[in-house]
């Protein structure tokens, strides 16, 4: 089964509640339409279908391999991603001065997700690229945007991000990695980088690598941590001091390499400074927004990639009798309502995810687009709270549908032969790296839930109240019980962010901590629920208006369903987050028995 | 990593929640003594531990291989197959007539767990000899149990169980293979049988086929099917008409060879019938619950496994400060509240599936053992009504367990070097085969909820509600809002059983079928938390008899843990079965949109 990006449900989710038509109605993308933007996405879709879904099966099969410190990708990889950066997707999102066509994130988000339900394994490739360019805007200097952004934008070259070391994972205070001033301003880097996507291959002819590092009087811990550009190839054309080690036999993502790096065998690796001395940190939280939310969108992408095979498996497979709607002989089991149900499951969720990281986008292009800068600040704000939701939402939905979908294959799934098992083993990377889930529910508690005095989340709920009031009008019977699910599902993180915020104030971080992960879920099932509720209410109006394509019927049926069968764990959710840290003054106990 | 059988935990389970010392005091098992089975168990965790553990990885890495139609096994598997044999643990529950020990039920499922914990592609091949046994003795002729009994209770031949075909999987009256009587008693059979575990391997001298298969003047559907035994090799030493013609690529558990078995390519394979003609289904139904029993111990005992690698992991790996109970230098992850939340939830999961499938062992003992037929039927009809819990929700577990598993390790759970993401693979399995779990939350609710009128479910629930009603009582404020909270799940699971009773009497078929896998979620929080509850209440007693063990502690602790935070997810699933198959009208449109 081979991937078709839904480009229909990726524009009406951009448009309707991620808020493309008013983002454009403001003048805050002044060379896009709806209608531009609907152009390209038709276009993305078609080379994600043609060019680089056919790729994933052998990708995943071939792998990437390492042979005298050279990586040769998978067969057509090289090709594919040659007609990908020359149509000129890499440069989508890029800055106009450097090549780059200057689109907003949020149409940009759109094809990251469909290029990674094509392959996840080809999708994160670029995702770095894009974090790379990004430092480099904001914190390089002149020289090095010079000589490197041009390449990076158009795709030419790719980018890394070297941060893990084997003692520093979440915990990047730990970095040993050494730079020493070689008194010509280069600096010479040495030392040894795990889990280093992309760190080598053979897409591109040079590959720059961002490294974090510690100068000789840096401060110990994360204040003493400089970032350097460090490229694979000097400027006049020589190889640097920096090779590829080893690389890691995954679950997954097979064609995407994953490098042991090492810096300075010979003397150090050569590199430069990229913002100032001991600000590395801040230069990498620079682009982390984005890099969480693109990861966010690989959860959607590969939850996609896996409804459509299990549905479109669900609809040829046929086994015993349906009780209602029989037909002659075997019923395809997507008429066995528990089929009915998984594959529900797996498109709510999905849609949900897809809602929320696309709203993420559009408050990162407002907290850049916008006039004023209060405007950019509450924009920024927003799309700081939204982040790690979207982050961890997405890419925990990504490992749930991908295991329903491998479910609903029943034996089949289990067989590597059809596919559904491989979005199983890609889906599982995406909760860990790029921040763990468990990072990105702290960060929402401890660092988002307090933004401007808990003014950013106060008014995110708000937003999530005033959709379902608009529900509780409507009066629609196929609405069902939305409105009341979903309200309730809203108070309940309305009570349980009082409660944290609370906690977070009177000095009480264990119970705030204990309580993170199940405050994220909750928060995104009254989100989902509110953004697909809002995609229920647009639909419901096109259909007022005489607009009778089925689609809109659906996305009623969807948002009930969501409403009715997964809001309704909102409250669990509550009792656990106010529980809170009771379970830890006993943990030890049952952990060490 | 290694595994540590938790013979303690399990033992502990077995006497105090499973009923162990009762069944014992009521002289159910006349041979056994508590000092006895745990000297046995503590033989089997050696065992486990010290043989067939160190073969998980290698037999993972090196798989079954295929060549001119015959299976080589990983390296040391045949020597570990023939030292477990030689120990006498195949032959541990078969009948004393044949060389079995005669144990019950409930000892060997401990030891099921085991075997699987230590690797779970080594556990599965003597789940299905065990079936073979059991159908034999049930309906085999004279001939055939003298001919077969004995070798397969000893293990020096391993049986299988032939019954999906491609196009008849979860749907049984579709078979389509012969068997075409040869007038001298025997039979030919014909036909591709699929996804035929152990159908082929080297471990002994000969394999024993159970195949089911149609007469030729069968009526068509399942009262068409009978059951045929054909060996690899017959009485006079020949080879019979039956190869395997290809393996299949698995996800996991590549230690066990799945098989397409092809039966008859040469004019028919020589298969005797066993039980009635057209009556085979009848006799696969006999092992069904055990086999059941047995997969939902491999998810029980796939999250012991990844959990036993987690805890380890955690305490080793360092990274950032804890809030509460800092360390010199880097803490230890297992002290941050997320990552204890991830392994309090592992462990209280894990124990939960544990109890509920060692309380099915028991009632199928009781249900052979007992002495009055009415107790008999009321045994059988509780490990009937356990029988898909205990699958569903412990394979269910078994692959969240092993998710979590893999996300605590961070990135080094992705690599499978570390044997965390082995674990998520292997344990993916389970919830598919042996009738996949959506077919389980079906039997539940159709088959299950109406025995005895609805009584046997109603006594199943009364004695939840009083083990809660002793937590209530008991007032010790380490149990804190257990009882509360298991409380509200057991009614939970009382109106959702009233709904759906109710439903199935009125004719609403899709309406119970719309709810069944969430209710079946929903039966097992409510029973799991009860037998948590009551192994909180043994050890609490224990402590106040003056029994100091550290254990006692953290058995109230886990259960705590597990009210608190797993079984508050009891109203959402009553909310999800109560709003039933409201979905189902406009499920079409949301899938075919």
């Amino acid at each position: 089964m081979s991937y078709r990006a839904p480009v229909s449900d990726i524009v009406f989710t951009m448009r309707h509640v991620a808020g493309l038509d008013r983002a454009v109605a403001d003048g805050l993308y002044p060379d896009l339409t709806v209608d531009l933007a609907q152009t390209i996405l038709d276009e993305a879709g078609r080379f994600a279908n043609d060019v680089i879904a056919p790729l994933n099966r052998e990708g995943d099969r071939h792998g990437a391999v390492l042979k005298d410190g050279a990586i040769t990708t998978a067969p057509g990889w090289k090709e594919a991603y040659k007609a990908w950066t020359e149509a000129g997707w890499n440069a989508l999102p890029g800055p106009v001065d450097y090549g780059g066509q200057g689109l907003p994130m949020l149409l940009n988000s759109a094809c990251v997700e469909m290029w990674n339900s094509a392959s996840m394994a080809f999708g994160i490739g670029p995702v770095l690229t894009m974090g790379a360019i990004e430092a480099l805007i904001k914190h390089g200097s002149d020289d090095l945007k010079g000589g490197y952004l041009e390449k990076l934008v158009s795709g030419e070259w790719t980018a890394t991000m070297n941060l893990t070391e084997p003692q520093a994972g979440s915990d990047l205070a730990a970095l040993r990695s050494r730079a020493e001033p070689a008194g010509d301003g280069t600096y010479r880097i040495s030392g040894q980088k795990i889990f280093i996507t992309y760190g080598e291959h053979d897409l591109t002819d040079n590959i720059v690598h961002l490294v974090l590092a510690r100068l000789p009087d840096a401060p110990a811990g994360t204040r003493g941590i400089s970032l350097f550009l460090v490229p694979k190839f000097l400027p006049d054309g020589t190889r640097n001091d920096v090779r590829c080690h080893s690389i890691e036999h995954k679950l997954g993502i097979h064609a995407s390499p994953t490098c042991t790096m090492i810096f300075g065998d010979h003397g150090g690796a050569i590199g430069w400074l990229v913002g100032e001395e001991n600000r590395g940190l801040n230069c990498m939280f620079t682009m982390m927004n984005n890099a969480r939310l693109a990861v966010g969108l690989q959860g959607v992408a590969i939850a996609e990639r896996a409804y459509q095979q299990a549905l479109a498996y669900a609809n040829e497979r046929r086994q015993g009798r349906a009780a209602v709607g029989a037909v002659e002989g075997m019923s395809p089991i997507v008429m066995h309502p528990d089929v009915q149900r998984n594959l529900l499951t797996m498109k709510a969720l999905t849609a949900a995810a897809r809602a929320i990281c696309y709203m993420t986008a559009e408050a990162l292009d407002r907290a850049h687009l916008e006039q004023d800068e209060a405007s950019r600040k509450k924009a920024h704000e927003r799309a700081s709270l939204l982040t790690p939701v979207a982050k961890a939402f997405s890419t925990d939905i990504g490992v749930e549908v991908a295991s329903l979908g491998v479910q609903v294959h029943g034996g089949m799934g289990f067989v590597e032969e059809t596919g559904a098992a491989q979005h199983l083993r890609d889906a599982r990377i995406a909760p860990i790296y790029e921040g763990t889930n468990g990072i990105q529910a702290i960060d929402l508690v401890v660092r988002k839930l307090p933004l401007s005095g808990g003014a950013t989340v106060q008014a995110q709920i708000a937003s999530m109240r005033a959709i379902v009031t608009r529900i509780m009008k409507e009066g629609t019977p196929a609405f069902g019980a939305t409105g009341p699910r979903l309200r309730d599902a809203i108070e309940s993180l309305d009570r349980s962010t009082s409660h944290l915020v609370k906690s977070l104030s009177s000095n009480a971080p264990a119970e705030a901590l204990a309580g993170a992960t199940p405050y994220l879920r909750l928060f995104a099932l009254a989100q989902g629920g509110a953004a697909l509720a809002e995609a229920a209410l647009a639909a419901n109006r096109l259909i007022s208006e005489g607009d009778n394509d089925p689609a809109h019927a659906a996305r009623i049926a969807l948002c009930r369903f969501f409403a009715e069968n997964i809001a309704v764990g909102a409250q669990g959710l509550e009792d656990t987050v106010m529980s809170g840290s009771g379970f830890l003054q006993d943990a030890s106990l049952a952990l060490a028995s």
